[in-house]
């Protein structure tokens, strides 16, 4: 008996991607609109506001090479191995000793995760705490950064005014009634974009909702050690304690592209957040966490900072002294305490992401504030970095904003 | 008129962090048992075959050394600044190059993202294409790194039977029109947990499968530069093109503690990756990223896989010889041509985790087989990594198991 052979396939189309191979919440993401305008204000000539970059003229490019050598030397095959999800322990023993120094709280290595920079922070947070159409509260405007991991995970956002306080917390009875937000977001210190630092009363405010209501508080803290004027207020998680959950990073105070930050909070969420640590990524670079542990010591990193705030101090001077100078009196701004950014409105009728293009041609970029606004609204608003441009360049940079303004009427 | 204040709220009980304050994919995550294991394993006096850990001893410590000071000497600004969420432009171009080459695929450094290290990658993979409750096509046993990575996304799994040609492909028509997976993912060479390589037969047929159902195939190859007996087998990449997304890293082939892995995939899908990467964690440490470039270059890297060859091969086959030696006549084993890993399968009755606590009473240690089948097979099968351990730890560890094992009758 013959067995007849079933007949080959026909050779099937080669493949192609098409959306339904995709998950929706991955393949709707936005690109950011801030990596785009990047692109435009790397173009020769062009004096950039637009970034959130610190000034690479203050890396301590020697001392960190002289750390990576001593970690190579004397911890190499450590360095260079598979560490521990929750972080370099020496390196957490820093962080926690650091941050309940500044912050007036308690802490161990045990609070302490470290990640992927501040982004990675917030994407772990996100995780652990976000179902698809929990609410967010957060300011108005709000940091980029959070909204995007936020929005990964199907978060919807309520947003609160600020005034030179920060979060207009008497606002959020009603909006917390309404929409039960998971999480409240804040960028309590010199924010990102506007800059305004949030008062200790308001803290205290937040800190009561937080707690009367059962919602965490995501404090996120980049920039708090880069004050040029005025006192430090007491931090969120000083006041909040268990409650709050802080982010913090080397970014901004020693190289972004060594990528570590952290999450400081309580032990009962940091079994969480190390299971989901591990399964994104098992661990954080180890050989970055030695170099960083080795370049903090001996008071380092305070002296490397003190340098920062003398440089960023004078940027910011610069910067605010040429608005007055160049700026039609339209046109407002915040006089910010610290880190890295101004926040300038424009007359209402203005559009700043359509005046970028004129900006393009003056040969000056700065990031449109729209995005920042979780409900649309901001189209008269922009946001300008100081902590990476030369005096000179914040001199003219601003002179051509002034005439690309003074177009407004 | 007097207006009557209202009473003050009454004081809050302090915060406490509930269950239902997390969203349940991350607070129902369970923690690696390897991560427990590992625990035991790092005991003194315990020889451990536990890990999925290469030889610290072989890791190029002086000439990443070199490297690290190369480039804070001549690009310490760029290097410790924010670099790009694809990664290091000239990295990029070197993976291309390197994959296209062993793998007889045509690439460009737009096809290439990178990650921190291949977890990374596979978290990136499970955003980008899962969703609640979609199936992945898998091996019986799969990596577990894998299985985590997935599982948050909510990832049901399809596995299917090895045998000593890897996946049983014939087997999958009825899975794939019942389950209808979402993703076919599969370790080709030297797989972990089981040191089994696919043939090129299942590997062409597996091409055919995701041809014929629409299926993105997804190739891990962490081990695939790691062969000390046989003959490479054509890639899957190579066979299936654009279906076909790659994962690789450096982690076994320089360090671990460098986290760089990477992403091989067509530009229909890199879009999607770079967005989930941006909003994750911005971009790769920039600093290891030029410190792995600076170390590859002038054929450095060939020359150290060379090394790590020689060395390899005499750990797998002392371990193999060894328990030829001291393993009783009930137990079998693979003999992988490559990688880290091999594979024991004890009687059919014995329970390898239970049998844990005996082989920690003789201090030697191992993974339990049973977390690598997502069906909750395998009791009977546990993994041995023989790239961490010393020739003579090796003979000594395997002949403590042979004791154990023997207590099996």
């Amino acid at each position: 008996m013959m067995i007849e052979e079933k007949p080959a396939l026909a050779r099937p189309a080669p493949f192609k991607f098409e959306p339904h191979h995709f998950a929706p919440a991955a393949y709707n993401l936005e690109s950011s609109i801030i990596r785009d305008i990047l692109k435009f204000s790397n173009q020769p000539g062009v004096i950039s506001f637009a970034g959130g970059l610190p000034g690479p003229d203050l890396f301590p490019v020697e001392e960190i090479r002289e750390a990576a050598d001593r970690v190579l030397t004397h911890y190499g095959t450590k360095a260079l191995q598979y560490g521990l999800s929750m972080g370099y322990s020496p390196l957490r023993e820093f962080i926690a000793e650091r941050v309940a120094m500044r912050g007036g709280v308690q802490l161990s290595a045990d609070n302490i995760l470290v990640t992927s920079g501040s982004q990675q922070a917030l994407d772990v947070v996100g995780r652990a705490f976000l179902e698809p159409g929990n609410y967010v509260l957060c300011c108005r405007p709000t940091y980029l950064g959070a909204l995007q991991a936020f929005s990964f995970y199907g978060a919807r956002y309520a947003p609160i005014e600020m005034d030179n306080d920060g979060m207009m917390v008497e606002k959020v009875d009603p909006v917390i009634r309404e929409l039960h937000p998971r999480l409240m977001y804040v960028v309590p210190n010199f924010q990102n974009p506007s800059g305004i630092t949030m008062s200790e009363k308001r803290r205290q405010l937040l800190v009561q909702k937080s707690q009367q209501y059962g919602i965490p508080i995501i404090d996120d803290n980049p920039y708090g050690e880069l004050r040029y004027s005025g006192t430090d207020v007491p931090s969120i998680k000083s006041i909040g304690g268990q409650a709050v959950i802080q982010l913090g990073t080397f970014s901004k105070i020693i190289s972004p592209g060594l990528r570590i930050g952290w999450i400081a909070a309580s032990r009962q969420t940091m079994g969480v957040f190390e299971r989901v640590k591990q399964c994104t990524d098992l661990h954080t670079n180890e050989f970055a966490q030695y170099v960083i542990y080795e370049f903090v010591q001996n008071g380092a990193l305070d002296r490397h900072i003190e340098r920062l705030k003398v440089a960023y101090h004078e940027r910011r001077d610069a910067m605010l002294r040429a608005m007055s100078e160049f700026f039609p009196d339209t046109v407002t701004w915040t006089k910010p305490d610290g880190g890295l950014f101004l926040w300038v409105r424009l007359p209402e009728h203005a559009d700043a992401t359509q005046l970028f293009n004129s900006a393009i041609e003056e040969k000056v970029a700065y990031v449109p504030g729209k995005p920042f606004h979780p409900d649309g609204s901001g189209g008269n608003t922009l946001r300008l970095n100081f902590s990476n441009a030369s005096l000179e360049n914040i001199h003219e940079g601003i002179k051509r904003l002034g005439r690309v303004f003074s177009t407004l009427a």
